[in-house]
């Protein structure tokens, strides 16, 4: 038997015909050879797939080009089995799964190869706009399905298109491989979250392991497997876990540290022999999370802000440098460090009026501070932020250190060892590090420490449908996470107050930022 | 948790309750509960199952009654979940899969007790009355199709009445195991046995393993499982593995011998370390096989003929002792051993005219013996043999000792040293040892050696049903059969015409024979 794409899901098989002396059944024939280049004991196939094999093969000449994936349990399974000489793509689809966001990733099997894209809003938002209201919708008749229907349809409806696009039909695809947040990956699949929001916050499964994709109603080859990432609760996702597969974090000899900050912040610290995580989710403490600030990104935002330190200008850069119409949160972050050097708000994020200058109104009796003026906006309106917009950021900003300082005291670590700083998702793309230290929302480490990683989710979806040695590590990372419940005790609550200051009480904490007192 | 039925299918969880402290997921709370009580390192549910599970789960008080199995590589399957208290009987079918006869058992799961059985005739003989047969019908348009719709319309029918009988319903059927040549065993999964007739032999597959029984159109649960017995071969299958589970083999410390004697001779010898096999389907020597002579075993057949010394009288039995209209196997064997004992044939097994008095007559020139005169059967004709089904007699038995001759010798031992000898199948239920050493059909040992199994294909595929370590053992026996094809060379054919002589030519081997010539 030789075999190519040693690393890949697709195998060229050539097997030595069957003779007297050798007259095994032609399905444990080929079953044999993919199992030693999959390197599996054992190798499923459907039904259907064998009652084709004794015409197939010996039209083929006992050779072919399988398509594999593994089960749950590790066992291998031969999804698809083609012509040698077939010119038919052999694709996989990778699905980040997001709450606001899906993106699909279409991956030519055989080469690893990307060869499109595609990026939708999540239709469960017209239910819901998080987790928790798309959850409580469940408690209605039909909620479920209904939930269930709009991120199917939602996916098949994008994939149609993006099908199109790549010159591929739906039934090229024959793996698919989705992360996703616990409760995203349980209305996919069909399975009731409910329990997941009631103490003790129970997910149906932990591990849903390598389902059919006709079972879960994905429009693709009818004999696909979908690989759905496993979670460690109702708290840290499929999503993380494949972050962790992107930045190889469970490969790492020296202990690093990953920081998603999607819907909740999720933290996953560790190397090659353990990680422990948290997810920001727990605790009034941490209500509002961390991105609860501005608007999503896009055309006309603002996502960078400095002021200039003498005139007291602001230099506003928007996306796609569109008149602006709105604030990110990279954004915010950026503002809040600006107006701190500047010594426009104190410590405690407080507005100062007397720094602000004609900036500064009372609005409904609270401080608010213009940005944009109305005559220079998108929307025709003033832009800026309340002194509510800033006490809900120095909020996060103190729940995302402590939440740092808190992982990494429970393992005995120093801040400043940790030689990279990962930082996933949206927010990882667009935060600037320095402004993100300054109001001391993330440790005082040198920038070059810190990583963005952008789509981490989607980027470890692709991994596993690349690389076969991708897919074990899936459940090796979900097994290895110790998941730390973010008890907010007293200590928790000390540390939460302490990091309630900008960048903390503590200053010696961030050496290089200099207070605007010093100045 | 708890469990009871240690060695069942059936397991009766109580699961620790979710708390803070104890939070994975409902899925892996109870798949680890029942891993343990299988003893399996994965256990896999379907999508469905998943479903339900957080609200049957909270319903039942975190305990119910579980329906497991095994994949065919091993790893558990919870097929079924039900309420603690629930009452609905929990079944398994085990199928006979014959050429000729299929028979069905129901049995409880939770007990082991056999609820019923049902015998039909396989419908499939309406296409053709043997395995070749019916392989040459597949080439034809849809044959593959007709033959696999006959047989499980066939099973579907049968269990119906069955069921009813049995007081249960077809839902109640959870799990199925499937025990016939490899030929049947083809054609219910509806896989082509084409290349099984033609060198050099393969059957599709080798080991079937575990398959939804709604992908082979059974009509029982929806999410019921069937283990479909793996074979050795196109001429070695799974009935053959059964019987070996029935009796056994697998587990003795001396070494055994298994003769199964269907529309094929089967032979396993051997015990714990190790099983050598062969069919006597090999070669044009057997031809025709061991049965191919007397009719179906049934009311009125004769099953049991002496003849008495002094008087010549024939000494008839018939099956429920009606009027007799045919003669089986078992009675053809008998009749050849009491004509031989009487001198009415010589050592080739030709009639002597002289000796058999007027119930020899000659039709159309061939010698022929009458057994019961027309007036005394209950068809209103003449019973009887003539020297062609005499000489077929005597091929068959030669073909049936020259193969265990053969099995003995390629492995070093001698025939004397098996101290167990079992005769399986209908052949096995009615054959007399007696008559069967003194015609040379099978080895002179003392008559207590020899055992009938009844139908151990039946009773195999039960056991796997009765006890999960049963199943295990199914693949176990199937890897470590060394199956030897009957080599028709010049070996084989020398034993072969020795053997053409009553009892042998080397009448050394049989002492407990009397030869007719030494009275």
């Amino acid at each position: 038997m030789t075999q190519t794409h040693d690393n890949r899901w697709v195998k060229a098989v050539t097997l030595s015909p069957p003779s007297l002396g050798d007259n095994i059944a032609d399905t444990d024939r080929l079953a044999e050879a993919l199992k030693k280049s999959l390197g599996t004991r054992i190798l499923r196939m459907d039904l259907d797939l064998l009652r084709q094999l004794p015409d197939r093969l010996r039209e083929w000449n006992f050779r072919a080009t399988a398509v594999l994936f593994k089960d749950g349990g590790g066992n291998g399974i031969l999804v698809h089995l083609t012509a040698p000489d077939s010119t038919a793509p052999l694709c996989g689809l990778a699905v980040d799964l997001g709450t606001t966001r899906v993106v699909l990733r279409i991956i030519d099997l055989s080469t690893g190869a990307h060869l499109g894209e595609s990026v939708f809003d999540n239709p469960q938002i017209a239910i819901g706009p998080d987790v928790l209201a798309r959850i409580h919708h469940v408690e209605k008749t039909d909620g479920l399905k209904q939930l269930n229907r709009l991120i199917v349809d939602g996916i098949n409806d994008a994939l149609r298109v993006l099908c199109d696009r790549c010159g591929i039909s739906r039934v090229n695809i024959h793996l698919i491989s989705i992360a996703g947040n616990t409760a995203m990956t349980h209305l996919l699949i069909g399975l009731n979250p409910r329990w997941m929001i009631r103490e003790p916050y129970i997910p149906v499964v932990n591990r849903p392991g390598v389902i059919a994709a006709v079972e879960m109603g994905l429009d693709v080859h009818p004999t696909a497997r979908a690989l759905v990432f496993p979670n460690v609760g109702s708290y840290f996702g499929g999503d993380l876990i494949a972050g962790i597969l992107y930045c190889d974090l469970d490969l790492r000899e020296d202990t690093a540290i990953l920081v998603d900050v999607g819907t909740n912040a999720e933290v996953v610290l560790g190397n090659r022999n353990w990680m422990m995580a948290c997810a920001g989710a727990a605790g009034p403490a941490l209500e509002g999370g961390v991105t609860r600030m501005g608007t999503t990104a896009g055309p006309g935002v603002i996502d960078r802000i400095a002021i200039d330190p003498d005139s007291m200008a602001f230099n506003i850069h928007t996306i796609d440098d569109q008149p602006p119409r709105g604030i990110c949160g990279s954004g915010v972050i950026d503002l809040a460090a600006a107006l701190f050097r500047s010594g426009m708000i104190d410590i405690r994020g407080k507005l100062l009026p007397e720094r602000c200058g004609n900036r500064f109104t009372l609005k409904d009796g609270l401080g608010y501070l213009t940005i944009v003026p109305a005559g220079q906006s998108a929307t025709g309106h003033d832009l800026g932020v309340t002194q509510a917009d800033l006490d809900s950021l120095v909020r996060s900003k103190a729940a995302m250190y402590t939440i740092l300082e808190t992982i990494t005291a429970s393992v005995g670590i120093q801040q400043r060892d940790l030689e990279t700083f990962y930082v996933a998702g949206t927010f990882g793309a667009y935060i600037d590090p320095a402004s993100a230290i300054t109001i001391g929302m993330i440790p005082d480490l040198p920038l070059a420490r810190y990583q963005s990683l952008g789509n981490s989710s989607l980027g470890g979806a692709t991994r596993v449908l690349e690389n076969p040695a991708c897919f074990d590590r899936v459940n090796q990372i979900r097994d290895v996470i110790t998941y730390m419940e973010l008890n907010v005790n007293q200590d928790f609550m000390n540390r939460f107050s302490a990091a309630r200051f900008l960048p903390h009480t503590d200053t010696s904490r961030f050496p290089s930022v200099q207070s605007p007192t010093t100045r």
